[in-house]
């Protein structure tokens, strides 16, 4: 098995490792809290399998159909209505695994992902990028791999996510260079978009090509995963169901996210919006340990509300905040890791997209989420990558990562002696104690400017998101390839071109 | 007892009580964290004892060593320190009060300070003020006004605060100008500074005039706080130490506030930090005890850590939140209710004070403070009140103030019937169960904009930071005083002429 850049780091790493604190593996800090009662939480899951077995899920692809039918799952072939019985539900939660490992190109960038354990990714879906500088676009190949070098250069995002589409490469070659961009790029866990059989056939046979995985080695962890978002309220498409199936027969992760907008898709309460996001998340795993008991998958919840006047999907807001601290109950009461979202509806890197954004993420560390993305970058509610953003936000996601290190508590740290040593008024900066310890005593900031109003308006009077351009163009200049992407490059480019030449593949081939 | 306008609410609220959400009385929504474990937490403790018992901290007022002398302690008149035993520390927790209630003009806005409740305050102490329409400048009386009418608007501001110096008055005639306008423009708990003795008198005098208050309606509550910083390390200069004594013997409010900034006014590590600040804070609330038993006292922490290149404080940084949350812990060992504080070190209302602010406010939320002051327009590490900052905090606050109402987990919130009602890929806006719920179903935001790009464009692509100068104009253009304001200021014009003629009082006047 040939894992790329084994030796040594890839690539520069954004950490503070003087300090000791890595952020590249990170366990939450905070205990899980509640907004609901455990009896409420009961109440819920109980009324999310009533909806499964009375009213049902829709599901377009019939071989999921049959699967659940199979398994005892009551279908109507003429409304492809679905409906699912508890002990099914059951059985499934029982083979559902707790704990596995997202593999790496990289072993320092491979994760446990259990309940407990606290991962970010970066923006996911955007159809546009922008930054200060080029203004803002459709997606192109190169914001694409611009955004994995982002990604892959700070510590604190743990997963590669696709940031900005690249519109400009035709959807029947996409996933070509995507997947090829990623390997070239990246070696953190890889994500695989879940748009049609013979696409995710061929990014999982990239993979394998790419890192030199024989069939065991493939069999032996997850390299790759998707997110599979229901089409609330009760449906399932095509392309989901097909993802839910094959990543389960290969082994591979599906994070199942319905996308419940209250008030839109999904019931206008914090609970109905819960209620219905349970039940759509409980049947796709159903449909999931079906195909193979023990495939991996992830609880997921991206429930939040809608603005009532725009019908827009709103981030940050106290709903969204609840609808994800409720998720994480739900996620423990059913004993499965699980995915939670950032993210921000503003429309500029300003104080509107910051406010959501922190705030989602607390939400998340209140509901001890496994994973959550769109943590960097994430602007307009998904339509936008913004690069001053992501690092805005990585600023953020440095200073959680930093609280998953307790401070010391030695008798030394406790500074008894310090404290004798300086005189009353006087000051610690040439204490002994602090000579000691000053050049990793505190976090150094990624963007924060801490000089006075003379020193700041001397320098141009710049706002953060000014100074952020400064510090994505920094990164991207100095970003290096890791050492087997050569390598990787020479791997794929027999299969990539001999698969253009076959016609490539769209969303719908099979 | 002439308590003004008690009949009505004074003025607009800017709470969202159609939702059920009352912004004015809250309690912590979540249960306070750790980053210390108990046994680190109890040598911290011992360790501030025996800084106290062996070390000693300077007291500069004679009275101070007087009374600690009185109690036991050791005191060395040449070098002004005083050493204090931990029977006297021990003594002063047993009468210390857990809970107490801050009295205010109007009785909604009055406020249990204990243990799990959650106050915010506005900005304090603040020398200068700055907006986008007249730029940064010197405190004048009409800033302090205003940010007195902003903190009166917002329900989620509990108590005024200081926000803008108003250094138009001179000094020996300040208070009398600072007191008459918050009680000409505020129902909400006062603040006194404790500027000398005369000054405080002065104050409180203020005070029961303007409230029509005889001594048992003054004695009968706390009806004005004043904040005691230390000046760290280890020393009480005269007129905090007056203002100790003065208002416990009052039974007003000191807000103990140690402000150790590590690496530079105290020890470089968390933990050493703490310990100075809790030696500090104990010696004051011992002193504050040993003038009358049972005297209301808050425990309080403002330690965070310097930027070691500038000496700048620095704030909602992973130190500043450690020491919140370790302040928490060791205010829960002692019982006591605790104020901590948010702010931000940024120069303009960006993305960057954001973030520290809001840090800073969720530090607090997992410390369970009490009271955070500076929550609402710190800019600059408190060198300046920002206008259009005050309402950008204000959009997190009320946020945050929306988490502590949980959400409705009746069955009919649970949803099963819109759920059977909508079909699959339906939508729910029409929904019965949306109508009846959907006008007070979501937070409405203050400054967030969840229109889509080209909307946002067309209307000039504000930044929220912009759109914030509009609010904050449109709360003082419609800002009325509450229906008492005209009996204060007749109640208050014979005593601040009189006081004016006799000279004023200035900071050293006893």
């Amino acid at each position: 098995m040939r894992r790329v850049d084994r030796a040594r780091g890839a690539g520069a790493t954004g950490s503070q490792g003087a300090r000791g604190v890595d952020y590249g593996q990170l366990s939450h800090p905070f205990a899980p809290q509640s907004v609901f009662s455990d009896d409420a939480i009961a109440a819920m899951h109980e009324t999310a399998l009533k909806v499964l077995e009375n009213l049902g899920i829709r599901f377009l692809l019939p071989e999921a159909r049959s699967i659940l039918a199979a398994a005892g799952a009551v279908v109507d072939e003429d409304s492809q209505m679905v409906r699912i019985g508890r002990d099914i539900v059951a059985a499934a939660l029982a083979t559902a695994p707790r704990s596995f490992r997202l593999r790496a190109a990289h072993p320092r960038h491979e994760q446990v992902y259990a309940p407990g354990r606290l991962l970010f990714g970066g923006s996911g879906g955007c159809p546009n990028a922008t930054d200060a500088v080029r203004g803002r676009r459709p997606g192109r190949l190169t914001d694409f791999e611009e955004a994995l070098k982002l990604q892959q250069h700070f510590d604190v995002i743990h997963i590669l996510s696709p940031s900005a589409e690249p519109q400009d490469v035709p959807v029947h070659l996409r996933h070509y260079a995507m997947m090829r961009s990623q390997m070239m790029i990246g070696t953190k866990p890889f994500f695989v978009y879940a748009r049609g059989r013979r696409q995710v056939a061929d990014s999982f046979e990239m993979i394998r090509l790419a890192l030199g995985l024989d069939e065991a080695a493939w069999q032996d962890g997850v390299w790759g995963k998707t997110v599979i978002n229901s089409n609330s309220p009760r449906l399932i498409d095509v392309p989901m169901a097909e993802g839910i199936i094959d990543f389960a027969r290969a082994g591979q992760l599906t994070i199942i996210t319905p996308f419940c907008l209250a008030g839109a898709m999904a019931p206008v309460t914090v609970a109905g919006a819960l209620v219905l996001q349970h039940a759509e998340a409980l049947a796709c795993i159903a449909l999931a340990q079906l195909v193979r008991p023990g495939a991996p998958v992830s609880y997921g919840g991206f429930s939040s509300n809608v603005d009532m006047k725009s019908g827009a999907p709103a981030f940050g807001t106290p709903e969204h905040l609840k609808m994800q601290i409720g998720s994480g109950q739900l996620a423990r009461l059913i004993g499965l890791p699980w995915r939670s979202a950032a993210g921000s509806a503003g429309n500029a890197a300003d104080v509107q997209a910051a406010t959501e954004n922190i705030m989602g993420l607390w939400g998340a560390l209140m509901a001890n989420a496994t994973l959550t993305i769109h943590a960097a970058g994430w602007l307009e509610g998904g339509l936008t990558f913004g690069y001053e953003k992501f690092i805005l936000d990585v600023e953020a996601l440095q200073t959680i990562a930093e609280l998953c290190a307790r401070p010391e508590d030695t008798p030394a740290a406790m500074a008894y002696d310090a404290i004798a040593e300086v005189g009353p008024g006087g000051h610690f900066f040439g204490a002994q104690h602090t000579m000691e310890r000053y050049d990793r005593a505190f976090y150094v900031p990624l963007v924060a400017d801490l000089s006075n109003f003379g020193t700041w308006s001397e320098h141009g009077a710049l706002t953060a998101t000014e100074r952020a351009t400064a510090i994505w163009q920094r990164v991207l200049a100095e970003f290096r390839p890791h050492s087997g992407a050569g390598d990787v490059a020479e791997r794929l480019a027999p299969f990539i071109e001999r698969r253009t030449a076959e016609g490539g593949a769209s969303p719908s081939d099979s």
